[in-house]
C-alpha cells in the first residue's frame, strides 16, 4: 500500500463547510487504497486573529511564547478535520507536530526541520486511521519547546513527513490551479505549467512565485518526493515538481521548456552600503553581522566607488519585513567596518526570468535588458546565477516589465487568456 | 522561597485587558518573594465557540478528537499571559498540560490525574521564570494522547500542581468572592465563609455548590493542601478551605461552624426503576451498568414495590446531561435484570444543609423536614448520611425551600443584604 501525504492551506478549511468538502476529499483518496497523511494549516484568518491578540497584550511577543500561541490554530483545524473523517465512517487520528516527530532546532518563530521520526504515524496508519498532522509546527530538540516554521511552514511539514515515510507522491492543496508561467494577475496570457523541474521552481520559488516557497522545493528535491500542486476547489490536475517529467494526464509531452516563467516580488527592499573599505573582510563583516540576525539577502552586488578606489559601494535586497532588523544590525557594526553612508529602498521590484534556457541560449541576457529598455523600465541592477536572471527595476513599472519579458521569452498562451487567478498567489 | 499556585479562570482572562490585569496581580504576587505557577483556563468563551465549531462538522464528535480541539483554548491563554508578563519586565514561561507532568489515564473528556511530574516546571522556578500552566488538560500515561479532566478541571490541574510542587497554598481566583452559606442570588442574606474544613466543603460541592467542584477538594484534601477561594477582580480575602482553621485577617476568630450552608442542585434528574426483582444481584447489576457507562449516581433510594414484596423500587439522581446515557446503560440491562419499569424526572432540585451540626445535633432531620413542610414544599425524597442532609424538592419549590433552611438553621446575616452575586456561581 502506497503513502500519498496531502497539504490543505488554511483557506480550504477556512470554516465547517471548508473541513467537510475536504473530509470528502481525503476519504476519496483512502479508498483508492492508499494510506494517507494529511497536513493542516489554521483555518481561515485565525493566524491573523492571534497574531492580533498577542499584539493587544505585548507589542513585542516573545519568540517561546509566540510559537506556543499560533501552533493552538492548526491544533483546532486538525481535531476538526479528523472529527469531520470519522463523520464519513473512516477512521483518524490527529498528531501535532511534537507527536509526529517534526523535530527542529530551537530558532523560534522561523525553526528549520532537522528530524522526522514519524514513529506514532506509522502506527496509526498501520492500524488503518487516516493521519492528520499540524502543519507549521515541530518540537525543538534541545529544549522540548513548541516551534514554528516560518512562512509556508507547512508545505514543508508535509514534505517533510513525505520523505520520512517514503510517500509515493505530496500533493500540495491550495486556492490556485497550479504554477503558472507568471501571476495570471499580471499577465492575462499565462499558461499552467504541467510539470516543472525541482531546479526551475527553487529559482522560481527564490524569485518571488509564492505557490511554493523555496525551503519546501529544496527539501523535496533533496530526497527526491514528487510535488503535486493542485486546487482543493476543483478535481483538475495541477502543476508536478519533480526530477523527471511523470507520464501526464491528456498525454501532453512537450519537450523541457527553455524557459519555465517569469516571477516577480514586490515584498523586498534594496539596501545600499558606501564607502566600505575594498578588502574581504570588510565585507565579510558586514555579510556576518546580516547572518548573525538570521537575515538572509539576495541580489548581492559589489562594485568599486566611484568617488575613490580604494572604497566599494554594495547593495542587496532583503525582505521588506526584515529591513528594519537589517539596518539595525549594519549599525552596530558601523564603527568596526567604518563604512560612509546607509541607504535604502523600498519602491523597488524584483523580475526574474527562470529556465534552463538562461544557461544555455546565449544572448539571453541582452534580449531581456532589450524587452525591458523597449518598455522604457528603468533597470537598476541585473544578475544572472544558473539558471535564472534577474533585475532590480521601480516599483511602479514592475507589471510592464513582466508582461514585456513573458511576451518576449515566447510564454504568451496561444488559445486566449487565463481564466482563473493562479501564480503568485498566497 | 515558597511556592504559590494561582488558578484563574475564564472570566479573568476574557480579553486582552483580563489578561493583563491578571498578569499585573500575578507580577505583584512574585515581588512577594514567591516562587509562582499559575494555572489558567481559555478565556472567556472559547471552548463553547470551540465546541460549536465541532458539532458544525460532526454530531458526535470523538473522545480524542475532541480533547485535542478542547485544549486549544488553554493553549492560547496561558501563551498571551506569558506574553503579558514577559511585558511587565517579568520572565515566564508556558507549559502545557503534558509539559508539566499532567499524567492521566485515557478517560477522554473527563479524565482523572494519576501523576504529576512537574520536573520542568520546577527547572523553569528555579531559573527565575514565572510558570504559566494550561488547565484542563493532561496527556495519557498509556496512548500519550491529550486528555480533558472535565467540568472545573482547570481547578483540579492547580490543585494537583501545588501539591505536586509542596505549595504553600492554592489560590482559585474567580469571579465571586468566595464560599457563602447559600447562592445569594436566591438568599439574599447569604453570608461569605471566611473558612471552612475540607468535608464540609467537599459536601457543599457534591450538593451543588459549583465554586469549587468536589473532585478538586478532594484532592486538596488528600494531600492537605490549603485552598484560598477569591476574586480577581477584588483585593479582598475570600474563603480559606484546609484541615486547620487559619489566622485570618482581622482576627475574626469563631467556633466551628455547626451548619456551614445550604446548597442547591437543580441539574440533575432523578431516575426511577420499579419492579427490581429484591436480590442484590440484580441491584448491583443496574448499578454496575451505570459504573461500565462511567455514570455517578446520586441519593440512591431502594424501597419495597408497594404492589408486590417480592419487588424493588430503585430510585436516583444523575446529572441531567447524562440522563440519556443512563437510560441507555439501564435499558441495556432490562431483560438481564427484568424490571418492569423505567422512569425520569428532570423537573426536581436537590436541596442540601452541610455542617459537623447535622451528625452531632440531635432531631436535625425533624427540623429540616418541618420548615420545608411549613413553606408548603413538597419532598420527594430525603436522605442523611454523616454531615449533610438532602431532599429531593419539586424544582419551582427550590428557592422557597433554599430560604426557609437557610432562616431556620440560623445561616442570615444580620446586617443587611450580601451584596455580590456569589455561591453557586460557575
Amino acid at each position: 500500500m502506497s503513502v500519498v501525504v496531502q497539504k490543505y492551506g488554511g483557506s480550504s478549511v477556512a470554516d465547517a463547510e471548508g473541513i467537510k468538502r475536504v473530509a470528502r476529499r481525503i476519504v476519496d483518496a483512502r479508498k483508492n487504497d492508499n494510506q494517507v497523511v494529511v497536513v493542516v494549516s489554521a483555518m481561515g484568518d485565525t493566524t491573523d486573529e492571534l497574531i492580533d491578540l498577542a499584539e493587544q497584550v505585548s507589542p513585542m511577543p516573545a519568540g517561546r511564547e509566540f510559537d506556543m500561541l499560533l501552533t493552538a490554530g492548526e491544533r483546532i483545524a486538525m481535531a476538526l478535520l479528523a472529527m469531520a473523517i470519522k463523520n464519513l465512517g473512516h477512521e483518524a487520528q490527529s498528531f501535532t507536530g511534537s507527536q509526529a516527530g517534526v523535530i527542529t532546532d530551537s530558532v523560534h518563530n522561523k525553526a528549520r526541520i532537522i528530524d522526522v521520526t514519524p514513529g506514532r504515524i506509522r502506527e496509526s496508519l498501520e492500524a488503518g486511521n487516516i493521519a492528520i498532522v499540524a502543519g507549521f509546527q515541530g518540537v525543538s530538540a534541545d529544549s522540548k519547546d513548541i516551534t514554528t516554521l516560518g512562512r509556508g511552514g507547512s508545505d514543508t511539514t508535509a514534505v517533510a513527513l513525505a520523505a520520512a515515510l517514503d510517500a509515493e507522491v505530496c500533493e500540495i492543496y491550495t486556492d490556485v490551479d497550479g504554477i503558472f508561467t507568471a501571476d495570471p494577475r499580471v499577465v492575462k496570457k499565462a499558461t499552467k505549467i504541467d510539470w516543472i523541474s525541482f531546479e526551475d521552481m527553487l529559482e522560481l520559488a527564490a524569485s518571488g512565485s509564492k505557490v511554493l516557497l523555496h525551503r519546501c522545493v529544496e527539501y523535496a528535491r533533496r530526497y527526491n518526493i514528487p510535488i503535486h500542486v493542485r486546487s482543493s476547489f476543483s478535481g483538475l490536475p495541477g502543476t508536478w515538481v519533480s526530477n523527471e517529467k511523470p507520464e501526464l494526464q491528456g498525454g501532453k509531452q512537450v519537450e523541457h521548456a527553455i524557459i519555465s516563467g517569469v516571477a516577480h516580488d514586490v515584498s523586498a527592499a534594496q539596501v545600499t552600503v558606501r564607502g566600505v573599505p575594498d578588502k574581504p573582510q570588510a565585507t565579510a563583516k558586514l555579510f556576518r553581522a546580516l547572518a548573525d540576525a538570521h537575515l538572509s539577502v539576495d541580489m548581492v552586488d559589489v562594485k568599486a566607488s566611484p568617488v575613490c578606489p580604494d572604497l566599494a559601494d554594495i547593495s542587496f535586497l532583503v525582505p521588506r519585513d526584515e529591513l528594519s532588523q537589517a539596518l539595525r544590525a549594519l549599525k552596530g557594526v558601523r564603527s568596526s567596518v567604518s563604512f560612509t553612508w546607509l541607504g535604502h529602498d523600498t519602491e523597488i521590484a524584483k523580475l526574474s526570468l527562470v529556465g534552463m534556457g538562461v544557461r544555455t541560449t546565449p544572448g539571453i541576457a541582452a534580449t531581456f535588458i532589450e524587452a525591458l529598455s523597449a518598455e522604457g523600465v528603468d533597470v537598476h541592477l541585473v544578475t544572472s546565477s544558473g539558471i535564472n536572471i534577474e533585475a532590480v527595476v521601480p516599483q511602479h513599472q514592475v507589471d510592464i516589465a513582466v508582461r514585456a519579458v513573458h511576451t518576449c521569452f515566447g510564454l504568451d498562451r496561444s488559445d486566449g487568456e487565463a481564466k482563473v487567478y493562479a501564480g503568485t498567489g498566497r
